[in-house]
């Protein structure tokens, strides 16, 4: 009899698919194709890999489904919950990078994860604007807000906060973009199991669906079947806006903080990258290009100004 | 009365004059110019970076003069050698990337530090070639070599080691150049100090050098002045040697490789982003620019993959 994680692994192949197939849809007859790239896990399970460049829109896009399982380093397990060293993880993970400067980088992955006697899922989805504007944000936001309302009102606030938390690049003190949705332990004890909370952890009344792994499986998949309608409908709006060098040039430096900040802070990067993961499935999330000028920062007043201000913001975009 | 840690500061202040005068020449009359941006760090000291961008030969060049004192965090503290929390640190930090792909970028960093009643010397120089000659490598280890022998034959190999092992992408399983030199704590153990090695520290039998500060900052000094010998030689016999843009494009992937390393491993790097350093002079060290395309390798039997042999090899260059 298939598990909740078979269930969750057939899912996220599933969307994979779909999202995959939108993606190419979107960069039209003439655009660019996925190239698949499976592979096996010597420890056990495997993936496959999805990466597409040089596309009329997507510079360079990593959509990667992976199931692995076996055996942790005793270390590591000790740090998580759950008991024993056997895991097993199964997910979606994601990262595009348009061309168009007009266009944002978005990240999403979502994730199921048996430890042990624990089994919780995680994910999100988090938007990274090179030119902020206020209707792109707060379409991505509201669309994961309602996706969040069908289940339980209460998960976009703590998992919009999370996400913020999360995706901050502390020594520059920004974020990387104008956020979007970030848990993980969920069905477990979410924000009470994570390092990113600690002290300072709000005090939080579990989700009633939190007790119910069904129901935390519908919740997730809710999140992945809005992951296309929360994303390119900014696609499409911005495609056509032409752009310059200068423009062109701001964006490959705001790369630059994105590259500091998947090998500085993410820790899916830095735990694949110390413990043996697929390094080119991991290091996908890497933009093409990226600038480093010392001292770069944007004319006072610019448009770039503004963008920068607006992501140090943190605004409520659901609002 | 000045201190000897006082004389390390003039003497680092000085020579980051004659290597940015050293620099500067080598870029001609037309060539890019140092500027100099002064800063103060606000729990004490300060230092002057200085940057080039954009010339004919350095397509971006820092080289950076810091003496900096206060008070170390106790968690810090705690870990490193000496007691108390008062420290004070001087050195002088250089990344240079030159534009010819057949040149090689170079880095170098020499360095005093008091913690308490401990007092050490540390740096190094390493080389990373996008195009390998072995007559490159060989000039560079062959100087540091011998600037290493006017003081204490032994050092060189000792710290040849130490820099093939620091300098390394675990998760690419690939060396970031043809290294060097590299040391730290020098003047209370070396390499018994250092988490590089731990359980694979090689029995070292001190050098009679190491009970002298005179003698240690007379081979710190030795290495400074050298280094303009060890590199420009080596950028006058390259620097006219055209390339085209498949090989300006094999340069950029490999400063890809430059940044991972600088980002995931280098301790200097994380502590100073992780404590609030001056993050533009320690991010300086990043290329202009730096590219990551998917599964990206050399053709087998080409220039480049010869290349990426030569460095994996770890050769004995001053041989």
């Amino acid at each position: 009899m298939a598990s909740l994680t078979d269930d969750a692994a057939t899912y996220f192949m599933g969307l994979q698919d779909r999202i995959c197939a939108g993606l190419e849809t979107a960069e039209g007859k003439d655009g660019s194709r996925f190239i698949e790239d499976p592979w096996q896990r010597t420890g056990g399970g495997g993936g496959r890999t999805r990466v597409m460049a040089n596309g009329r829109v997507f510079e360079k896009a990593g959509v990667n489904f992976s199931d692995v399982h076996g055996e942790l380093d005793p270390a590591f397990a000790s740090g998580m919950p759950g008991n024993g060293l056997h895991f097993r993880a199964t997910g979606i993970s994601l990262v595009l990078h348009p061309k168009n400067p007009y266009i944002p980088t978005v990240h999403a992955n979502f994730r199921r994860v048996e430890h042990g006697d624990a089994r919780w899922f995680g994910g999100g989805a988090d938007l990274t604007p090179y030119y902020l504007f206020d209707e792109d944000a707060q379409h991505f936001h509201r669309t994961l807000k309602s996706a969040c309302a069908r289940h339980d009102s209460a998960l976009y606030s703590r998992f919009k906060t999370w996400c913020d938390r999360y995706f901050f690049i502390k020594h520059r003190n920004e974020p990387r973009g104008v956020g979007g949705l970030f848990f993980d332990y969920f069905g477990i004890g979410a924000e009470s199991k994570s390092k990113d909370f600690g002290a300072t952890s709000p005090l939080v009344t579990p989700s009633a669906i939190e007790s119910d792994e069904a129901r935390q499986f519908a919740f997730v998949r809710e999140l992945g079947d809005v992951f296309l309608d929360a994303y390119l409908p900014i696609v499409e709006r911005r495609r056509n806006t032409s752009f310059s060098e200068q423009q062109r040039n701001w964006q490959l430096h705001r790369r630059g903080r994105y590259v500091e900040f998947n090998l500085v802070y993410d820790r899916g990067t830095i735990f694949g990258l110390k413990t043996g993961g697929r390094i080119e499935s991991i290091l996908m999330s890497l933009p093409a290009c990226a600038l480093w000028t010392y001292d770069h920062a944007p004319e006072p007043g610019s448009p770039e100004a503004q963008t920068l201000k607006g992501i140090c913001d943190e605004r409520d975009w659901a609002e």
